[in-house]
C-alpha cells in the first residue's frame, strides 16, 4: 500500500497523448487498461481512478463495461472486480479530474507526470515516496496511452518521475508500467 | 534486467490451473498476456517466454496472433513488437517446457513457483536474486493463469516465491504480477 499524508490518483489520459511520430492524437480506450489497472490501483490505495477521454462514444462504451462489472451479472459473478471498479471515475479532460479531486478534499492536486524517457529535473522513486509522507496536497499520477503523454501535459505537470529506467529495450505496456511504479512506490 | 549466471525462463501456465472452487481446469489464451508479457519479459531479459496450453485450437490461436507481430504485418508496423515476441515459444505441457529448456542449455531447470497465496516455506525476493546469481541451472518462473497454478504443479516446484503482498485486497492481473516480481527481482 502507498503511504501518503494526502490521498494519490491516477489518472489515464487518452488525449492529448503522442502518436507514432510525436504528433497529437486520442487513443481509443482498451478495455484491458480499465481492469487491470483498477485492480492493481485497488491493491496499492489509489483512491481513484480517472479514465480521461473527450470522446462521447468512448465514454459510453467504458461506461456500459464498467456498470456491466459494478452492477451488473459481472458484480455477482467476481465481487472482487466489482470492489477494484468501485474506484474508477470517467472524466473528459484533465481540468474534470482536477476539479473532481478539488470538490473531493477541498485541495487542487500536485500533478506527476511519467514518461518513458528521461527529462531534465526527472524526480526519484525516492523523493516521491517523502513527498507523499510530507505534502499537504493529494497528488495525481498521470500516465498516457499510445506513445505517452503530450509535451503539454508534460509542461503542465509540477514534476515527472524517473523512467522505469531498462535502456536496453523500453517498451512495457502502460498496464505493466503502473503495476512497477506503485509497487516502487509503495516498498520501504 | 536481471542479473543471474544462467539464463531464467517464465512460463505462463493454462493447464493445470484453478477455477473459482479450486478445481483443476483449463483456461483460455488472453491475447493480452502474450502482447504485455512478451514486452515485460523482453524487458528485464527473460530468455524465453513460454505459454503452455495443449488445447489445440488454442496453439492454433495463439500461434496465428504470434505470426502476425513476427512475420506478418504487425512486424513492420511494430518492430518493437517483433522483437519481445521473437522470445515467444508456444508448448503443449510443462514437461515440453522443460525438456526445451535442456535441449537449449543442457541442464533441467529449477522450477519456481508463484502463487498470490503464502505457502509454507515460500522464499523471499532477496533469496530467489541472489540463487540466480549463484546456481549452475536455469531457473524458470511459473505463473498461473485462472485462479493460479493447481496444487500438483506447486508440489512439483522446487521453490515457491512469497506472495506480493498486499493483504487487504490482493486480486492483481497475472500480467501486473509478472511485471512487479520482474522489476523485484531485477533491483539492487
Amino acid at each position: 500500500m502507498l503511504q501518503s499524508k494526502q490521498p494519490i490518483y491516477l489518472a489515464l489520459i487518452h488525449y492529448p497523448v503522442m502518436g507514432r511520430q510525436g504528433e497529437t492524437i486520442s487513443t481509443s480506450i482498451t478495455t484491458f487498461d480499465i481492469h487491470d489497472i483498477a485492480r492493481t490501483c485497488r491493491t496499492y490505495g489509489i483512491k481513484k481512478y480517472f479514465i480521461v477521454t473527450p470522446i462521447e462514444s468512448q465514454q459510453w462504451l467504458a461506461g456500459r463495461i464498467i456498470d456491466h462489472w459494478q452492477k451488473g451479472v459481472g458484480a455477482e459473478y467476481n465481487p472482487s472486480r466489482k470492489e477494484a471498479f468501485e474506484i474508477i471515475k470517467l472524466c473528459h479532460s484533465l481540468d474534470e479530474v482536477c476539479s473532481s479531486i478539488q470538490n473531493e478534499v477541498g485541495k487542487v492536486p500536485k500533478l506527476i507526470g511519467t514518461s518513458a524517457k528521461l527529462k531534465e529535473s526527472a524526480i526519484s522513486y525516492e523523493k516521491l515516496k517523502s513527498d507523499f509522507l510530507e505534502q499537504d496536497r493529494p497528488q495525481l499520477l498521470l500516465f498516457g496511452t499510445g506513445w505517452g503523454m503530450a509535451e503539454e501535459l508534460l509542461a503542465k505537470s509540477d514534476a515527472v518521475l524517473m523512467p522505469i529506467g531498462q535502456p536496453e529495450y523500453n517498451h512495457l505496456s502502460v498496464r505493466a508500467a503502473v503495476a512497477i511504479i506503485l509497487d516502487r512506490l509503495s516498498r520501504n
